[in-house]
């Protein structure tokens, strides 16, 4: 494949399952979590070859412009800023993102928060859905699952395409924990991480098709809204006024066309403390002393941590803040006060 | 009894069981862990009533001479510090607090880093020993036991005295679960919290019948010390040559003339983080969020504490370390290497 490829990439979210980590200030797709870089500029890096792709366009909140700007220039990569002035989901950043672009460009669609070790697989991947998205297809990544994950939605392979992947037979909400595992079992199902390829002119049809007022709204805000310094802000008013969706309601499950490419690739969306200790194999990214403990993993940011007679932990000192969890309850952290702001 | 009694405060002892928050140069004693007095200076006040009271000695190491005049002074009282230049456990500090004392004086030996709730059945209990120690009676406090505690020695209640309390029957090491469940059916057994009434004559003559190398070697280095500033130093070599050893097994399990006043005056050693949280009764001493956690308990000096996912656990946060430790791990806080200064 010769063609250009436009990296999208998404900054929304607030990470709050990873405070007191994250914080609204700077939240999760700004920390070196894995590594030095930050997720937000390792996927940069991910999309930096100039053959292959464009110049990336970067959608956030205005409050994470700053950052943006800061982490990309040490990335090397000229950005094009989309500045949100609230968040209104996926579908309309993405909505807003195809209309910046030229009719034919080919939209590839990241998260800024996930980790993804092997990106020549990656690479690979987007090579393949190119393709499809060459053809009309919208396509999404299907990530091969390794566990019975309950926490993330899945795609059910369908029939495969001559020109490689397959057509998605459905979308799976998050399922229950017997379900994943019969997902697990077939092994016909991969989870869908959020990342995407079609070309923009396709995507602003589908939505146009499927949720006209959203499409309506989103090409209004483009129109009305400003670039300056290579910043773009839509509309306020007409921005603000859009009904917020995911891309996967609002157009990967309506229509017909979808398509996905499997791909395995050492990817974690990084969703908790817990995945993140998977991620970084165990090893915790602070000094800690045990005694009859197993299985702790330790964030801290200066402080030591002494833990003794407890297994499955996970304990993140930060600041002004020290957070102690099970394993399990990771997956809890975001509802804590500290997490959102009390 | 209108007779003076002579407290003798002893401030051995590293606390490094409540590590993080005690520490070499700020131990135990000299902490504000239960109310806002230090529990050195609620070991004063229990014995500041000039009727009953002579000024305290207290016996320490050098390097907690500072702390000792600093906090002995916001207490009122005129304190005589002993500087011990190492470590000779209880027996060679009591010995040689009782060659600096008159020979008929009646010395009341407390540890400095216990917790008395009722300070009325401390005093009763006092008055009760100080009338046996006047018979020749070597007096310990016989601490009524409300579990099963395997951590401490025990006394067993022996004959009815003439003068109020019980001779000793035996004093009983530390016992296994199973003894200690015995014991607390039995009710004929005490705890030995360490605190005695004698006459320092006696003392000594004891001492020297038990322990003659011991008695020898104390009268050695109190015959060649230094008195200035209200501090008494012992001649160092002399009394370096000592062989340490308990009060206990130097002296009391020895004499035929031990005697015991029982005594329930809600006492506390506070001997790990798990004590100490029992001894508030499970108040947490810092700001601490929860979800699906029980029994958590937290000191900080600062930063916020959040707990998800655990039950029955101590968290400690103290400048530059965090300890996290099972209420049943806090017995082993003092072997980590935070605790020892590694």
């Amino acid at each position: 494949m010769s063609v250009t490829i436009h990296p999208v990439i998404l900054c929304g979210g607030g990470g709050t399952r990873l405070w007191p980590r994250s914080r609204p200030e700077r939240p999760k797709p700004f920390l070196p979590l894995l590594g030095e870089r930050t997720l937000f500029q390792q996927t940069l890096d991910r999309v930096s070859d100039p053959a292959r792709f464009a110049a990336p366009m970067v959608v956030a909140g205005e409050a994470h412009v700053p950052l943006i700007a800061e982490q990309g220039r040490s990335g090397g990569a000229g950005l094009r800023i989309v500045a949100e002035p609230l968040g209104r989901n996926t579908a309309p950043a993405i909505a807003l993102a195809a209309h910046l672009l030229p009719e034919d460009a080919l939209m590839l669609v990241c998260p800024s928060d996930h980790f993804i070790a092997d990106t020549r697989a990656f690479a690979a991947a987007i090579d393949g859905a190119a393709a499809l998205a060459g053809e009309g297809w919208l396509v999404s990544l299907g990530i091969a699952p390794d566990r019975a994950e309950t926490g993330y939605g899945y795609l059910k392979r369908g029939a495969p395409l001559a020109a490689g992947g397959f057509a998605v037979e459905r979308f799976v909400e998050k399922p229950d924990a017997a379900t994943a595992e019969a997902f697990l079992a077939d092994g016909g199902y991969s989870w869908n991480g959020g990342i995407f390829l079609f070309s923009a002119a396709r995507l602003l049809a589908e939505l146009h098709t499927h949720r006209p007022d959203m499409a309506e709204q989103v090409a209004r805000s483009a129109r009305a809204g400003t670039d300056r310094d290579g910043i773009f802000r839509p509309d306020e008013a007409a921005f603000a006024a859009i009904a917020g969706e995911s891309i996967d309601y609002a157009v990967m499950e309506q229509t017909a066309r979808a398509a996905m490419v499997p791909v395995s690739m050492g990817w974690s969306d990084i969703g908790n403390w817990n995945a993140l200790a998977q991620a970084r194999g165990g090893q915790s990214a602070a000094r800690v002393d045990m005694i009859d403990a197993n299985n702790v993993h330790v964030e801290s940011d200066g402080p030591r941590v002494s833990v003794v007679g407890l297994d499955d932990i996970v304990v993140v000192v930060d600041g002004d803040e020290v957070l102690v969890t099970s394993a399990a309850g990771a997956a809890s952290v975001g509802k804590l006060p500290g997490a959102n702001g009390r």
